[in-house]
C-alpha cells in the first residue's frame, strides 16, 4: 500500500511539473482521506497546496483535520479565508478548533466572523481550553436527551440529529439545568420498551472528566475501563462534551512520543518538521548538555593529572565506568518514566518502587563487578586494580539505577514532567559523578595501586 | 483517587493478617473491576488469592481479564480447575484465549474440558493464532446478518442477541457463504425504513484485515483511520472476527512500551515482574554488552598507549568523544524507530530521511565542534589540540547521526524489529569507534601535537 502512494505521489510531482491540474482528480479518485493525507506528507512541499485546491469540499476537509500538523499549516497559509470557511464548517468542533488553532494570526479573525453562529459558539467556547486537557480535546457535538423523555421520543430526536454527528454510541441524559444524569448504549435503544423513560432504562454512575482534566489522565481513564466515549463536565456537573476513543488513540501515541524524544533529547517536532535548522534547533539543547557535561569530565580528569600520570592505565577504564553508569541509570529511570506515564505508580508505592531498584542493583553490580575484576586480572594481572574497579562498578551501578528511578518520582511529586530526567540529566550527571567516584578512589589508593 | 486505593489496600492487608475474609465484600463493594484490579497490584502477592475468592463470579471475571499479567499468572496458579471454568465462560472470547495461555500447563486441558462447546470453539480457533497478530486480538463474537435480511428482521435478531455481545457499533453483514459484504453503524437502524435490505443501506467497502496482520498494522490502521471496531477475515474474504478499540489502546501502548524498554535495554516485563531475579536478569544483557563494549574501548585505549602517554591531555578528552557519539546516535535513532513503529516511512522515503539527518548533523556537528575548539582554546591554550578534537567531533557527529538512522531502517528491511538498534548496539559501537577514531588521529598527527 505504501508502495502504491509513492507511485501516486510520483504521477502527481510529474503533474504538478507540467502544470496541468486536471487529472488530478482521476488519480486520487476512491482514496480515502487519510490515505490522500499519507500521499501528501510525501510530496514536496509546493505540490501540497496544488493537489489540495483540486479536492472537493468534504474530502479536503477531511484531509485538513488528519494531515502532519507541518503541511496543515503550510496549507492553511496558501488559502483564503474564504477557501478555509467551508473546510471548518463541516467538520466536528474539536477538528475545526484544531485547525484554527493552526491557522496563521493573521487569518484567524476573517475566518470566525465568517463561519456560521453556531459554529463560531462552539469553536470560541472549545479555543478557552488548553489543547492538552480534556476541553482541548472533546467535541461539543452530542445527542443529549431529557431524563423525562420516553424512548419513542428519544429515536425520534436521533432521526433528526444524528446526520449531524459522527459515531454515537451513547445517547447522554440530562436534566433540566443539563446536569449529567447518565448515558444509553444507542444499542439499548433497539432492546427496549419504547414506551419507557431515558432515565429508567439509563446506567448510572458513569465516569467522566472534567474541562481541565489533564489528557495524559484522560488517556489513562480511557484504557483502563476500556473506554469508546466519555463524557466532559464542568466544575458544577453540566455537560460540556465528549471524547472519543480515535482521539485518544493519538494521545496515547502522542504521550509515548513525547517520552521517547524526551528520552533521546529532542522535541516532539521531529514528527513532522521538515526543516533541518529547526530539528537541529530541537536536538541542539541535549548535545550541548552533553557537551558541557564531557568539558566538566575533562576538568574532573584533569584534577587526578598526577593519579593517571603515575597510573595511566587507569584512563583506560574511564569509558566502562562512564558506559555502565549511563547504562544501569537509562535503564531504571526510563520504566519509571513510563509507568508514571501510564498512571501506574501511586505515592504508596514509590518506596517498593526504589527497593526493588536497590534489590537489582545490588545483583547486577555484584554480577558485573566481578565480571570486570576477572577481565582485569587476566588481562592486566593486576589484582589490586581489578578490586578497586570491581568496586567502583557495584558502587556506580547501585548508585546509578537508584538515582535514575528516584529523580522521576521526585519531578513528578514537583509537577515537572519525570520525563526530562530520562535522557540528558541522569547521562550526563552520572557521567562526571562516575569519573569522579572513580579517579578519587583510585587517587585515595594510589600508592597501593602503583 | 489512587491514595484512596492505597487505604484500601491497607485495610485488606490487615485483614489478611488476622485471618479474617468475611468483610472483603463490604470493603470493595461497588468498586469496578478495574480498581479492584489496581489494587491486587498494589497488594503483596499472598494477599492476591485471599481478597480474589471472595469477589462474585462477574467482578472475578472481569478483574482477571484486566490484572497485570505477572498477578493473573499467580492467582491461576492458586485457582483449581473447577474455579476457573465460570470465569472464562463469561469472558469475551479473546479475554479467554489470553486466560487459556496464562495457564500453567498441567491446568490447560482440564479447563478446557470442562467450558461450554461454543467456548471451546472459539477459544480452540483463537489459540491457533499468534498472540501478536489481528486473529490474536480478536474476538469471534459479533452481530453478522444476511444481506438480503430486512432491518426489521436485522432488529429482532439483535433483540435475540444483544445481550451476549459487549460494545456492538456495528452489524456485519455477510452472503451466504459468510464472505463480508459491509456493515452498518448500529445507530444507522434507528434512522432507516425498517422495510429496507441489510445489503441496501450497508456501508461498502469497509476496511478489513486479515487474521495474520501484525498487531502494529492493525494499531496503524486503527490510528490513521480512526476507527472504532475493524472486522478481521481469513485470506478468501470470510469474517473471523473483529477488534475493538480498547484492545487497540492497550496495544499502542504495548508497542510504545516496546520501543521504550528496548531502547533503555530492558524487556516488557519490567511493567509486571515482581521478582528481582527475574528483572535483573531482563537488565543484565545490555549491561553486560555495555561491559564488554567498555572493555573493548579500554583495549582500543591500550593500543594507543604511547600515543596518551606522551599528551596525557589526550584521556581527559575521551569521554566527551563517547558521550556526544551516543548522544547524537540515540536521537536519530529513537526517532527513526517510533516512526518506523507508527508507519510514517514509506521506503521511497528512505534516502531523504538520511539526507536530512546528514543535514542535521552537519548543522549540529559545525556548531558543537566549534564550541569545544574554543572552550579547549580558552582552556588548554593548545590550538592543534582545539583544531584535532573539533574536527574529531564534527566526523563523529556526522557518523553516529547517519549510523542511528540507518541501522533502523536496514534491520526493518531485514525484518528484524529496528528498536533493537536503538540501545545496546548504537550505543556501544559508537563509543568504541568514538574513541578509535579519536586516537587515531591523534597518534596520526602526535609529532605536530607533542
Amino acid at each position: 500500500m505504501e508502495e502504491r502512494f509513492d507511485d501516486i505521489a510520483e504521477i502527481l510531482i510529474e503533474m504538478f511539473e507540467s502544470g496541468d491540474s486536471s487529472k488530478i482528480g482521476s488519480v486520487i479518485k476512491g482514496m480515502r482521506a487519510p490515505d490522500i493525507a499519507d500521499v501528501l506528507s510525501v510530496l514536496p512541499e509546493e505540490v501540497w497546496i496544488f493537489v489540495f485546491r483540486e479536492l472537493d469540499t468534504e474530502t479536503a476537509s477531511g484531509v485538513l483535520s488528519i494531515v502532519d500538523e507541518g503541511v496543515a499549516r503550510e496549507i492553511l497559509e496558501d488559502l483564503r479565508a474564504d477557501e478555509i470557511v467551508p473546510l471548518v464548517e463541516i467538520m466536528a468542533s474539536d477538528d475545526a478548533t484544531d485547525i484554527i488553532n493552526l491557522l496563521p494570526d493573521e487569518k484567524v479573525p476573517s475566518v470566525l466572523q465568517r463561519i456560521s453562529r453556531e459554529d463560531y459558539e462552539d469553536v470560541s467556547e472549545l479555543l478557552k481550553f488548553d489543547r492538552e486537557t480534556a476541553g482541548g480535546l472533546m467535541a461539543r457535538e452530542l445527542l443529549t436527551v431529557n431524563g423525562g423523555m420516553k424512548i419513542s421520543d428519544v429515536i425520534a430526536v436521533i432521526r433528526s440529529e444524528a446526520e449531524n454527528i459522527e459515531n454515537i454510541q451513547n445517547i447522554y441524559v440530562v436534566d433540566s439545568a443539563g446536569l449529567l444524569l447518565g448515558s444509553i448504549p444507542v444499542i439499548n435503544l433497539l432492546v427496549v420498551d419504547s414506551d419507557k423513560r431515558a432515565d429508567e432504562i439509563m446506567e448510572k454512575g458513569i465516569l467522566t472528566v472534567t474541562v481541565d482534566t489533564d489528557q495524559e489522565e484522560v488517556a489513562a481513564i480511557f484504557s483502563k475501563y476500556d473506554l469508546y466515549a466519555l463524557p466532559v463536565v464542568d466544575e458544577t456537573g453540566r455537560l460540556e462534551g465528549r471524547i472519543t476513543a480515535d482521539d485518544i488513540m493519538d494521545v496515547i501515541e502522542e504521550e509515548a512520543n513525547e517520552d521517547i524524544t524526551m528520552m533521546a533529547g529532542t522535541g516532539e517536532e521531529e514528527f513532522w518538521e521538515r526543516s533541518s535548522f529547526r530539528l537541529s534547533r530541537a536536538r541542539l539543547p541535549w548535545l550541548l548538555t552533553g557537551l558541557l557535561g564531557g568539558v566538566a569530565s575533562a576538568f574532573v580528569m584533569n584534577s587526578f593529572k598526577a593519579s593517571l600520570e603515575s597510573v595511566l592505565t587507569l584512563s583506560f577504564f574511564v569509558p566502562v565506568i562512564t558506559a555502565m553508569a549511563g547504562n544501569a541509570g537509562i535503564q531504571s529511570s526510563a520504566i519509571v518514566v513510563r509507568e508514571l506515564a501510564v498512571g501506574g505508580i501511586s505515592f504508596g508505592q514509590t518506596s517498593s518502587k526504589l527497593v526493588r531498584e536497590l534489590k537489582v542493583s545490588l545483583i547486577n553490580g555484584s554480577i558485573l563487578a566481578s565480571i570486570l575484576m576477572a577481565i582485569i586480572l587476566l588481562w592486566q594481572g593486576d589484582f589490586k586494580l581489578g578490586v578497586l574497579l570491581g568496586l567502583c562498578m557495584f558502587f556506580i551501578i547501585c548508585w546509578a539505577t537508584v538515582m535514575g528511578a528516584m529523580i522521576p518520582l521526585l519531578l513528578k511529586r514537583g509537577n515537572i514532567d519525570p520525563a526530562l530526567a530520562t535522557g540528558p540529566f541522569i547521562t550526563t550527571s552520572n557521567d562526571i559523578l562516575g569519573i569522579l567516584i572513580y579517579l578519587g578512589m583510585a587517587t585515595l589508593f594510589i600508592d597501593w595501586l602503583r
